[in-house]
Protein backbone atom coordinates (compact mmCIF):
# COMPACT_ATOMS: atom_id res chain seq x y z
CA UNK A 1 0.00 0.00 0.00
CA UNK A 2 3.33 2.06 0.43
CA UNK A 3 3.11 2.80 -3.35
CA UNK A 4 -0.63 3.37 -3.65
CA UNK A 5 -1.49 6.86 -6.11
CA UNK A 6 2.66 6.81 -6.65
CA UNK A 7 2.21 6.44 -9.91
CA UNK A 8 3.59 9.58 -11.02
CA UNK A 9 7.41 8.81 -9.24
CA UNK A 10 8.21 6.87 -12.10
CA UNK A 11 8.62 9.64 -14.34
CA UNK A 12 10.56 11.33 -11.82
CA UNK A 13 13.93 12.50 -12.96
CA UNK A 14 15.64 14.72 -10.68
CA UNK A 15 14.65 16.02 -7.31
CA UNK A 16 14.62 19.39 -5.55
CA UNK A 17 14.79 19.43 -1.89
CA UNK A 18 14.41 22.02 0.68
CA UNK A 19 17.08 22.20 3.09
CA UNK A 20 16.35 23.47 6.43
CA UNK A 21 13.52 21.18 8.09
CA UNK A 22 14.20 18.71 5.79
CA UNK A 23 17.56 17.83 5.48
CA UNK A 24 18.97 19.32 8.88
CA UNK A 25 16.85 21.70 11.50
CA UNK A 26 18.61 24.75 11.90
CA UNK A 27 19.87 26.70 15.62
CA UNK A 28 21.89 28.96 17.12
CA UNK A 29 24.07 25.51 18.24
CA UNK A 30 24.75 25.03 14.19
CA UNK A 31 21.44 22.96 13.93
CA UNK A 32 21.28 19.44 13.89
CA UNK A 33 20.81 16.56 11.05
CA UNK A 34 17.34 15.23 10.44
CA UNK A 35 17.58 11.13 10.96
CA UNK A 36 18.17 9.26 7.64
CA UNK A 37 18.29 12.65 5.37
CA UNK A 38 22.14 12.10 4.77
CA UNK A 39 22.09 8.31 3.56
CA UNK A 40 18.84 9.64 1.39
CA UNK A 41 20.73 12.03 -0.12
CA UNK A 42 23.45 9.33 -0.87
CA UNK A 43 21.03 7.03 -2.59
CA UNK A 44 19.18 9.64 -4.32
CA UNK A 45 22.80 10.11 -6.48
CA UNK A 46 23.81 6.37 -6.01
CA UNK A 47 20.36 5.95 -8.17
CA UNK A 48 21.36 8.39 -11.05
CA UNK A 49 18.25 10.87 -10.51
CA UNK A 50 19.78 14.79 -10.65
CA UNK A 51 19.59 16.42 -7.04
CA UNK A 52 19.08 20.12 -6.62
CA UNK A 53 18.60 22.50 -3.17
CA UNK A 54 16.52 24.99 -3.23
CA UNK A 55 16.71 27.24 -0.51
CA UNK A 56 15.76 30.62 0.92
CA UNK A 57 18.97 30.40 3.46
CA UNK A 58 20.21 34.12 3.09
CA UNK A 59 22.00 33.30 6.87
CA UNK A 60 25.18 32.67 5.10
CA UNK A 61 26.85 32.45 1.64
CA UNK A 62 26.51 29.31 -0.26
CA UNK A 63 30.40 28.14 -0.09
CA UNK A 64 29.76 28.63 4.07
CA UNK A 65 26.22 26.80 4.17
CA UNK A 66 27.52 23.93 1.91
CA UNK A 67 30.59 23.71 4.08
CA UNK A 68 28.60 23.46 7.03
CA UNK A 69 26.31 20.45 5.46
CA UNK A 70 29.09 18.73 4.95
CA UNK A 71 30.37 18.96 8.40
CA UNK A 72 26.66 17.24 9.01
CA UNK A 73 27.34 14.65 6.45
CA UNK A 74 25.56 15.85 2.96
CA UNK A 75 27.46 15.08 -0.27
CA UNK A 76 26.49 18.53 -1.67
CA UNK A 77 28.71 20.93 -3.68
CA UNK A 78 27.94 24.90 -3.90
CA UNK A 79 26.69 24.35 -7.85
CA UNK A 80 24.05 22.05 -6.38
CA UNK A 81 22.23 25.00 -4.13
CA UNK A 82 19.68 27.56 -5.58
CA UNK A 83 19.60 30.36 -2.94
CA UNK A 84 18.43 33.70 -3.50
CA UNK A 85 21.17 36.17 -2.85
CA UNK A 86 22.59 35.23 -6.08
CA UNK A 87 19.48 35.48 -8.33
CA UNK A 88 19.10 38.80 -6.91
CA UNK A 89 22.69 39.68 -7.74
CA UNK A 90 21.64 38.73 -11.56
CA UNK A 91 18.32 40.94 -11.55
CA UNK A 92 20.29 43.68 -9.87
CA UNK A 93 22.84 43.82 -12.83
CA UNK A 94 20.12 42.87 -15.53
CA UNK A 95 18.21 46.27 -13.64
CA UNK A 96 21.17 48.71 -12.66
CA UNK A 97 20.01 47.90 -9.40
CA UNK A 98 22.76 49.54 -6.45
CA UNK A 99 21.45 48.15 -3.75
CA UNK A 100 21.62 49.04 -0.04
CA UNK A 101 21.76 45.88 2.29
CA UNK A 102 20.02 45.12 4.86
CA UNK A 103 20.92 41.35 5.80
CA UNK A 104 22.80 39.07 7.71
CA UNK A 105 26.45 40.01 7.84
CA UNK A 106 27.71 36.63 6.70
CA UNK A 107 25.92 36.86 3.65
CA UNK A 108 27.39 39.96 2.48
CA UNK A 109 30.06 38.40 0.85
CA UNK A 110 27.37 36.95 -2.02
CA UNK A 111 27.54 41.13 -2.75
CA UNK A 112 31.05 41.49 -3.43
CA UNK A 113 31.09 42.21 -7.48
CA UNK A 114 27.73 44.57 -6.81
CA UNK A 115 27.89 48.30 -7.08
CA UNK A 116 26.63 49.60 -4.01
CA UNK A 117 27.37 53.13 -3.95
CA UNK A 118 24.53 55.93 -3.61
CA UNK A 119 21.87 53.13 -3.72
CA UNK A 120 18.85 53.07 -5.45
CA UNK A 121 16.82 50.01 -4.02
CA UNK A 122 16.89 48.21 -1.17
CA UNK A 123 17.43 44.26 -0.51
CA UNK A 124 16.55 42.43 2.61
CA UNK A 125 17.51 39.20 3.70
CA UNK A 126 16.92 37.36 7.05
CA UNK A 127 18.90 39.92 9.46
CA UNK A 128 17.74 37.99 12.28
CA UNK A 129 19.96 40.18 15.57
CA UNK A 130 20.54 42.64 12.81
CA UNK A 131 17.37 43.66 12.15
CA UNK A 132 17.62 46.51 14.90
CA UNK A 133 15.50 49.11 15.32
CA UNK A 134 18.31 51.61 13.82
CA UNK A 135 19.05 49.51 10.86
CA UNK A 136 15.16 48.83 9.79
CA UNK A 137 14.95 52.96 10.32
CA UNK A 138 17.90 53.27 7.62
CA UNK A 139 16.25 51.05 5.30
CA UNK A 140 13.32 52.82 5.77
CA UNK A 141 14.55 56.36 5.60
CA UNK A 142 16.19 55.11 1.97
CA UNK A 143 13.02 53.86 0.42
CA UNK A 144 11.00 56.83 1.40
CA UNK A 145 13.32 59.37 0.12
CA UNK A 146 13.25 57.90 -3.44
CA UNK A 147 10.89 58.45 -6.36
CA UNK A 148 9.70 55.10 -6.78
CA UNK A 149 10.85 52.95 -3.74
CA UNK A 150 12.39 49.94 -4.90
CA UNK A 151 12.28 46.98 -2.16
CA UNK A 152 13.61 43.16 -3.11
CA UNK A 153 12.82 40.96 -0.28
CA UNK A 154 15.13 37.23 -0.31
CA UNK A 155 11.94 35.56 0.67
CA UNK A 156 8.63 36.34 2.19
CA UNK A 157 8.78 33.47 5.36
CA UNK A 158 6.64 34.03 8.32
CA UNK A 159 9.31 32.46 10.59
CA UNK A 160 11.12 29.17 10.56
CA UNK A 161 12.01 26.41 12.99
CA UNK A 162 15.57 26.48 15.06
CA UNK A 163 16.28 23.85 17.66
CA UNK A 164 15.31 26.37 20.14
CA UNK A 165 12.66 27.54 18.74
CA UNK A 166 10.76 29.61 16.11
CA UNK A 167 12.17 32.43 14.54
CA UNK A 168 10.74 35.70 12.49
CA UNK A 169 11.71 35.36 9.31
CA UNK A 170 12.31 38.18 6.83
CA UNK A 171 8.69 38.27 5.28
CA UNK A 172 7.86 39.24 8.64
CA UNK A 173 10.17 42.95 8.08
CA UNK A 174 8.74 42.91 4.61
CA UNK A 175 5.42 43.68 5.51
CA UNK A 176 7.09 46.42 8.23
CA UNK A 177 8.71 48.05 5.09
CA UNK A 178 5.76 47.29 2.78
CA UNK A 179 3.22 48.69 5.18
CA UNK A 180 5.64 51.83 6.03
CA UNK A 181 6.58 53.03 2.59
CA UNK A 182 2.63 51.97 1.12
CA UNK A 183 4.40 49.74 -1.38
CA UNK A 184 4.92 46.25 -2.77
CA UNK A 185 8.50 44.19 -2.76
CA UNK A 186 9.22 41.99 -5.32
CA UNK A 187 10.26 38.53 -3.83
CA UNK A 188 13.55 36.80 -4.76
CA UNK A 189 13.61 32.91 -3.54
CA UNK A 190 10.33 30.46 -3.41
CA UNK A 191 7.57 30.59 -3.83
CA UNK A 192 8.95 32.94 -6.19
CA UNK A 193 7.67 31.48 -9.84
CA UNK A 194 11.30 32.47 -11.71
CA UNK A 195 13.24 31.12 -8.83
CA UNK A 196 11.73 27.78 -9.08
CA UNK A 197 12.52 27.83 -12.85
CA UNK A 198 16.32 28.60 -12.05
CA UNK A 199 16.28 25.52 -10.24
CA UNK A 200 14.77 23.93 -12.34
CA UNK A 201 17.26 24.48 -15.15
CA UNK A 202 20.15 24.50 -12.47
CA UNK A 203 18.65 20.90 -12.06
CA UNK A 204 18.60 20.17 -16.06
CA UNK A 205 15.00 18.53 -15.58
CA UNK A 206 11.61 19.51 -16.74
CA UNK A 207 9.16 20.46 -14.70
CA UNK A 208 7.19 17.44 -15.07
CA UNK A 209 9.73 15.37 -14.54
CA UNK A 210 10.90 17.11 -11.29
CA UNK A 211 9.42 16.66 -7.69
CA UNK A 212 9.82 19.35 -4.89
CA UNK A 213 10.19 18.01 -0.95
CA UNK A 214 10.06 20.44 1.28
CA UNK A 215 8.37 21.21 4.58
CA UNK A 216 6.84 24.90 4.05
CA UNK A 217 3.22 23.99 2.41
CA UNK A 218 2.81 27.21 0.93
CA UNK A 219 6.13 28.23 0.04
CA UNK A 220 7.61 24.97 -0.79
CA UNK A 221 4.51 23.25 -2.04
CA UNK A 222 2.21 25.47 -3.05
CA UNK A 223 4.99 27.47 -5.27
CA UNK A 224 6.44 24.30 -6.68
CA UNK A 225 2.65 23.08 -7.87
CA UNK A 226 2.05 26.32 -9.21
CA UNK A 227 5.48 25.92 -11.97
CA UNK A 228 3.74 22.66 -12.92
CA UNK A 229 6.05 20.46 -10.70
CA UNK A 230 4.84 17.42 -8.22
CA UNK A 231 5.45 18.27 -4.34
CA UNK A 232 5.75 16.52 -1.06
CA UNK A 233 5.58 17.84 2.58
CA UNK A 234 7.79 16.30 4.94
CA UNK A 235 6.27 15.55 8.64
CA UNK A 236 9.46 17.25 10.06
CA UNK A 237 10.85 20.81 10.64
CA UNK A 238 8.42 23.23 10.52
CA UNK A 239 5.77 20.97 9.65
CA UNK A 240 1.95 21.64 11.96
CA UNK A 241 -0.57 18.65 11.84
CA UNK A 242 -2.85 21.76 10.98
CA UNK A 243 -0.93 21.95 7.62
CA UNK A 244 -2.39 19.10 6.09
CA UNK A 245 -6.26 20.63 6.47
CA UNK A 246 -4.45 23.98 4.26
CA UNK A 247 -7.00 26.01 2.41
CA UNK A 248 -5.54 26.39 -0.86
CA UNK A 249 -2.63 23.79 -1.13
CA UNK A 250 -2.50 19.74 -1.26
CA UNK A 251 0.65 18.22 -1.60
CA UNK A 252 0.73 15.21 -4.02
CA UNK A 253 1.75 13.52 -1.20
CA UNK A 254 2.61 13.64 2.72
CA UNK A 255 5.69 11.39 4.09
CA UNK A 256 7.34 11.20 7.44
CA UNK A 257 10.32 12.69 6.43
CA UNK A 258 12.84 13.01 3.52
CA UNK A 259 14.34 9.35 3.90
CA UNK A 260 10.98 7.79 3.69
CA UNK A 261 9.81 10.28 0.64
CA UNK A 262 13.16 8.49 -1.18
CA UNK A 263 12.29 5.11 -0.75
CA UNK A 264 9.08 5.27 -2.22
CA UNK A 265 10.12 7.42 -5.14
CA UNK A 266 12.87 4.61 -5.96
CA UNK A 267 10.77 1.68 -5.57
CA UNK A 268 8.70 3.18 -7.92
CA UNK A 269 11.65 3.94 -10.71
CA UNK A 270 12.06 -0.10 -10.44
CA UNK A 271 8.48 -1.35 -11.09
CA UNK B 1 -11.88 85.88 2.40
CA UNK B 2 -9.91 84.04 5.08
CA UNK B 3 -13.30 82.69 6.74
CA UNK B 4 -14.98 81.70 3.85
CA UNK B 5 -16.51 78.46 3.70
CA UNK B 6 -16.19 78.49 7.70
CA UNK B 7 -19.55 79.05 8.56
CA UNK B 8 -19.50 75.82 10.79
CA UNK B 9 -17.07 77.31 13.11
CA UNK B 10 -19.35 79.67 14.56
CA UNK B 11 -20.82 75.97 16.56
CA UNK B 12 -17.42 74.81 17.67
CA UNK B 13 -17.25 74.55 21.42
CA UNK B 14 -14.51 72.16 21.74
CA UNK B 15 -10.83 71.21 20.15
CA UNK B 16 -9.07 68.08 20.36
CA UNK B 17 -5.37 68.79 19.40
CA UNK B 18 -2.67 65.91 18.07
CA UNK B 19 0.13 66.97 19.88
CA UNK B 20 3.28 65.84 17.64
CA UNK B 21 3.65 68.17 14.90
CA UNK B 22 0.68 70.35 15.70
CA UNK B 23 2.52 71.75 19.06
CA UNK B 24 6.27 70.80 18.96
CA UNK B 25 7.67 68.69 16.73
CA UNK B 26 9.77 65.77 18.71
CA UNK B 27 12.95 64.52 18.80
CA UNK B 28 15.61 62.87 20.45
CA UNK B 29 17.06 66.18 21.82
CA UNK B 30 13.56 67.13 23.44
CA UNK B 31 11.95 68.38 20.45
CA UNK B 32 11.03 71.83 19.17
CA UNK B 33 7.95 73.68 20.15
CA UNK B 34 5.95 74.47 16.85
CA UNK B 35 6.04 78.62 16.53
CA UNK B 36 2.55 80.14 18.24
CA UNK B 37 1.56 77.12 19.19
CA UNK B 38 1.73 77.81 23.21
CA UNK B 39 0.34 81.20 22.25
CA UNK B 40 -2.40 79.44 20.62
CA UNK B 41 -3.48 77.03 23.35
CA UNK B 42 -3.62 80.12 25.74
CA UNK B 43 -5.65 81.70 23.27
CA UNK B 44 -8.31 78.63 23.24
CA UNK B 45 -8.72 78.56 27.05
CA UNK B 46 -9.01 82.22 27.12
CA UNK B 47 -11.84 82.11 24.88
CA UNK B 48 -13.80 79.67 26.96
CA UNK B 49 -13.58 76.78 24.26
CA UNK B 50 -13.07 73.49 25.83
CA UNK B 51 -9.45 71.76 24.76
CA UNK B 52 -8.11 68.18 25.01
CA UNK B 53 -5.22 66.72 23.25
CA UNK B 54 -5.70 63.35 21.38
CA UNK B 55 -2.33 61.75 20.89
CA UNK B 56 -0.96 58.50 20.24
CA UNK B 57 2.53 59.25 21.80
CA UNK B 58 3.25 56.06 23.57
CA UNK B 59 6.81 56.57 24.68
CA UNK B 60 6.25 58.22 28.34
CA UNK B 61 3.37 58.23 30.63
CA UNK B 62 1.25 61.48 30.58
CA UNK B 63 2.81 62.59 33.59
CA UNK B 64 6.81 62.85 31.78
CA UNK B 65 4.94 64.04 28.57
CA UNK B 66 3.09 66.43 30.24
CA UNK B 67 5.70 68.09 32.02
CA UNK B 68 7.72 67.89 28.64
CA UNK B 69 5.23 70.00 27.05
CA UNK B 70 4.90 72.43 30.25
CA UNK B 71 8.47 72.89 29.90
CA UNK B 72 8.29 73.79 25.94
CA UNK B 73 5.73 76.89 27.47
CA UNK B 74 2.39 75.14 26.76
CA UNK B 75 -0.12 75.60 29.49
CA UNK B 76 -1.60 72.21 30.09
CA UNK B 77 -2.45 69.29 32.57
CA UNK B 78 -2.63 65.72 32.45
CA UNK B 79 -6.01 65.47 32.68
CA UNK B 80 -6.16 67.49 29.60
CA UNK B 81 -4.58 64.02 27.70
CA UNK B 82 -6.06 61.42 26.24
CA UNK B 83 -3.68 58.97 25.50
CA UNK B 84 -3.68 55.29 24.07
CA UNK B 85 -1.83 53.68 27.12
CA UNK B 86 -4.93 54.37 29.61
CA UNK B 87 -7.52 53.40 27.02
CA UNK B 88 -5.43 50.24 26.73
CA UNK B 89 -5.42 49.44 30.14
CA UNK B 90 -9.59 50.19 30.44
CA UNK B 91 -9.53 47.43 27.92
CA UNK B 92 -7.25 45.16 29.76
CA UNK B 93 -9.44 45.28 32.60
CA UNK B 94 -12.81 44.81 31.43
CA UNK B 95 -12.02 41.72 29.21
CA UNK B 96 -9.36 39.84 31.70
CA UNK B 97 -6.62 40.17 29.81
CA UNK B 98 -2.85 39.87 30.95
CA UNK B 99 -0.79 41.25 28.92
CA UNK B 100 3.12 40.75 27.51
CA UNK B 101 4.51 44.56 26.93
CA UNK B 102 6.19 45.38 24.49
CA UNK B 103 6.65 49.05 25.18
CA UNK B 104 8.59 52.15 25.57
CA UNK B 105 10.47 51.63 28.72
CA UNK B 106 9.60 55.50 29.69
CA UNK B 107 5.79 53.72 29.38
CA UNK B 108 5.63 51.31 31.51
CA UNK B 109 4.48 52.76 34.62
CA UNK B 110 1.16 53.56 32.80
CA UNK B 111 0.67 49.35 33.31
CA UNK B 112 1.67 49.54 36.98
CA UNK B 113 -1.78 48.42 38.37
CA UNK B 114 -2.43 45.23 35.50
CA UNK B 115 -1.37 42.50 36.44
CA UNK B 116 0.97 40.95 34.09
CA UNK B 117 1.47 37.47 35.51
CA UNK B 118 1.12 34.45 32.49
CA UNK B 119 0.03 36.75 29.82
CA UNK B 120 -2.84 36.00 27.49
CA UNK B 121 -2.00 38.66 25.21
CA UNK B 122 0.21 41.22 23.72
CA UNK B 123 0.49 44.83 23.83
CA UNK B 124 2.55 46.93 21.22
CA UNK B 125 3.35 50.09 21.52
CA UNK B 126 6.08 52.41 20.00
CA UNK B 127 8.81 51.06 21.88
CA UNK B 128 11.47 52.65 19.08
CA UNK B 129 15.14 51.36 20.21
CA UNK B 130 13.61 48.82 22.01
CA UNK B 131 12.41 46.95 18.95
CA UNK B 132 15.20 44.72 18.78
CA UNK B 133 14.77 41.15 17.57
CA UNK B 134 14.86 39.77 20.47
CA UNK B 135 11.91 41.56 21.51
CA UNK B 136 9.81 41.15 18.75
CA UNK B 137 10.54 37.64 18.46
CA UNK B 138 9.76 37.30 22.19
CA UNK B 139 6.35 38.75 21.35
CA UNK B 140 5.76 36.83 18.33
CA UNK B 141 6.58 33.34 20.09
CA UNK B 142 3.88 34.41 22.95
CA UNK B 143 1.40 35.02 20.00
CA UNK B 144 2.13 31.72 18.02
CA UNK B 145 1.74 29.65 21.73
CA UNK B 146 -2.10 30.73 22.39
CA UNK B 147 -5.22 28.99 21.74
CA UNK B 148 -6.42 32.73 20.18
CA UNK B 149 -3.75 35.35 19.66
CA UNK B 150 -5.12 38.11 20.96
CA UNK B 151 -2.45 41.67 19.55
CA UNK B 152 -3.40 45.18 21.23
CA UNK B 153 -2.09 48.05 19.45
CA UNK B 154 -0.92 51.35 20.78
CA UNK B 155 -1.93 52.84 17.43
CA UNK B 156 -0.97 51.91 13.86
CA UNK B 157 0.75 55.24 12.11
CA UNK B 158 3.20 54.28 9.40
CA UNK B 159 6.06 56.98 10.74
CA UNK B 160 6.81 59.94 12.33
CA UNK B 161 8.93 62.78 12.10
CA UNK B 162 11.86 64.14 14.32
CA UNK B 163 13.63 66.52 14.73
CA UNK B 164 16.38 64.72 12.87
CA UNK B 165 14.49 62.70 10.67
CA UNK B 166 11.35 60.25 9.70
CA UNK B 167 10.73 57.08 12.30
CA UNK B 168 9.50 53.89 11.83
CA UNK B 169 6.21 53.88 14.18
CA UNK B 170 4.17 51.00 15.65
CA UNK B 171 2.49 50.35 12.65
CA UNK B 172 4.99 48.87 11.01
CA UNK B 173 5.58 46.33 13.56
CA UNK B 174 1.82 45.92 13.95
CA UNK B 175 2.10 44.50 10.33
CA UNK B 176 5.27 42.19 11.39
CA UNK B 177 3.34 40.26 14.11
CA UNK B 178 0.26 40.59 11.85
CA UNK B 179 1.71 39.00 8.59
CA UNK B 180 3.58 36.26 10.80
CA UNK B 181 1.03 34.83 13.40
CA UNK B 182 -2.05 35.65 10.81
CA UNK B 183 -4.05 37.67 12.87
CA UNK B 184 -5.50 41.36 13.00
CA UNK B 185 -4.88 43.40 15.97
CA UNK B 186 -6.84 45.55 18.12
CA UNK B 187 -5.98 49.43 17.75
CA UNK B 188 -6.30 51.36 20.47
CA UNK B 189 -5.54 54.82 19.73
CA UNK B 190 -6.65 56.57 16.89
CA UNK B 191 -7.62 56.50 14.13
CA UNK B 192 -9.93 54.12 16.00
CA UNK B 193 -13.49 55.31 16.66
CA UNK B 194 -13.95 54.23 20.50
CA UNK B 195 -10.41 56.37 20.92
CA UNK B 196 -12.01 59.26 19.97
CA UNK B 197 -15.73 59.12 21.63
CA UNK B 198 -13.23 58.57 24.44
CA UNK B 199 -11.50 62.24 24.01
CA UNK B 200 -15.26 63.66 23.08
CA UNK B 201 -16.17 62.65 26.55
CA UNK B 202 -13.23 63.59 28.24
CA UNK B 203 -13.72 67.11 26.07
CA UNK B 204 -17.58 66.99 26.98
CA UNK B 205 -18.78 68.80 23.55
CA UNK B 206 -20.91 66.38 21.47
CA UNK B 207 -18.99 65.60 18.13
CA UNK B 208 -20.95 67.84 16.11
CA UNK B 209 -19.47 70.54 18.53
CA UNK B 210 -16.20 69.74 18.52
CA UNK B 211 -12.91 69.84 15.67
CA UNK B 212 -10.12 67.72 15.64
CA UNK B 213 -6.83 69.51 14.46
CA UNK B 214 -4.05 67.24 13.26
CA UNK B 215 -1.00 66.36 10.71
CA UNK B 216 -1.68 63.10 9.86
CA UNK B 217 -4.33 62.86 7.04
CA UNK B 218 -5.70 59.39 7.62
CA UNK B 219 -5.22 59.35 11.11
CA UNK B 220 -6.26 62.49 12.59
CA UNK B 221 -8.63 63.95 9.99
CA UNK B 222 -10.00 60.86 8.40
CA UNK B 223 -10.54 59.19 12.23
CA UNK B 224 -12.22 62.23 13.14
CA UNK B 225 -14.40 62.49 10.67
CA UNK B 226 -15.86 59.14 10.87
CA UNK B 227 -16.66 60.05 14.16
CA UNK B 228 -18.82 62.83 12.95
CA UNK B 229 -16.13 65.81 13.96
CA UNK B 230 -15.14 68.29 11.73
CA UNK B 231 -11.42 68.03 11.13
CA UNK B 232 -8.71 70.21 9.73
CA UNK B 233 -5.13 69.54 8.74
CA UNK B 234 -2.06 71.68 9.59
CA UNK B 235 0.80 71.89 7.31
CA UNK B 236 3.16 71.35 9.67
CA UNK B 237 4.80 68.00 11.60
CA UNK B 238 4.56 65.41 8.86
CA UNK B 239 2.17 66.94 6.43
CA UNK B 240 3.03 66.68 3.12
CA UNK B 241 1.79 68.28 0.32
CA UNK B 242 0.76 65.03 -1.58
CA UNK B 243 -1.89 64.44 1.19
CA UNK B 244 -4.07 67.61 -0.60
CA UNK B 245 -4.33 65.10 -3.47
CA UNK B 246 -5.25 61.80 -1.05
CA UNK B 247 -7.44 59.46 -2.59
CA UNK B 248 -9.95 58.89 0.66
CA UNK B 249 -9.53 61.64 3.04
CA UNK B 250 -10.60 65.25 2.61
CA UNK B 251 -10.56 67.68 5.30
CA UNK B 252 -12.73 70.58 5.79
CA UNK B 253 -9.81 73.13 5.99
CA UNK B 254 -5.91 73.14 5.26
CA UNK B 255 -4.16 75.94 7.74
CA UNK B 256 -0.56 76.58 7.94
CA UNK B 257 -0.38 75.67 11.53
CA UNK B 258 -2.11 75.47 14.92
CA UNK B 259 -2.01 79.56 15.21
CA UNK B 260 -3.98 80.28 11.74
CA UNK B 261 -6.62 77.53 12.84
CA UNK B 262 -7.74 79.28 16.13
CA UNK B 263 -7.36 82.76 14.55
CA UNK B 264 -10.20 81.70 12.06
CA UNK B 265 -12.28 79.60 14.66
CA UNK B 266 -11.86 82.45 16.95
CA UNK B 267 -12.92 85.56 14.78
CA UNK B 268 -16.06 83.38 13.49
CA UNK B 269 -17.25 82.69 17.12
CA UNK B 270 -17.51 86.64 17.59
CA UNK B 271 -18.93 86.83 14.39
Amino acid sequence: MAGWGWGWARAVRGLLLDVSGVLYDSGADGGAPIAGSAEAVRRIKASGLKLQLCTNETQATRADFVRKLRAMGFDVSVAEVTAPAPAACRLLQERGLRPHLLVHHDLVPEFAEIDKTNPNCVVLGDAAEHFTYANLNEAFRLLIGMEKPVLISLGKGRYYKETDGLKLDVGAYMKALEYACDIEAEVVGKPAKSFFESALAELGVPAEQAVMIGDDIVSDVGGAQQCGMRALQVRTGKYRPSDEHHPLVKPDAYVNNLAEAVDIILQQQQL
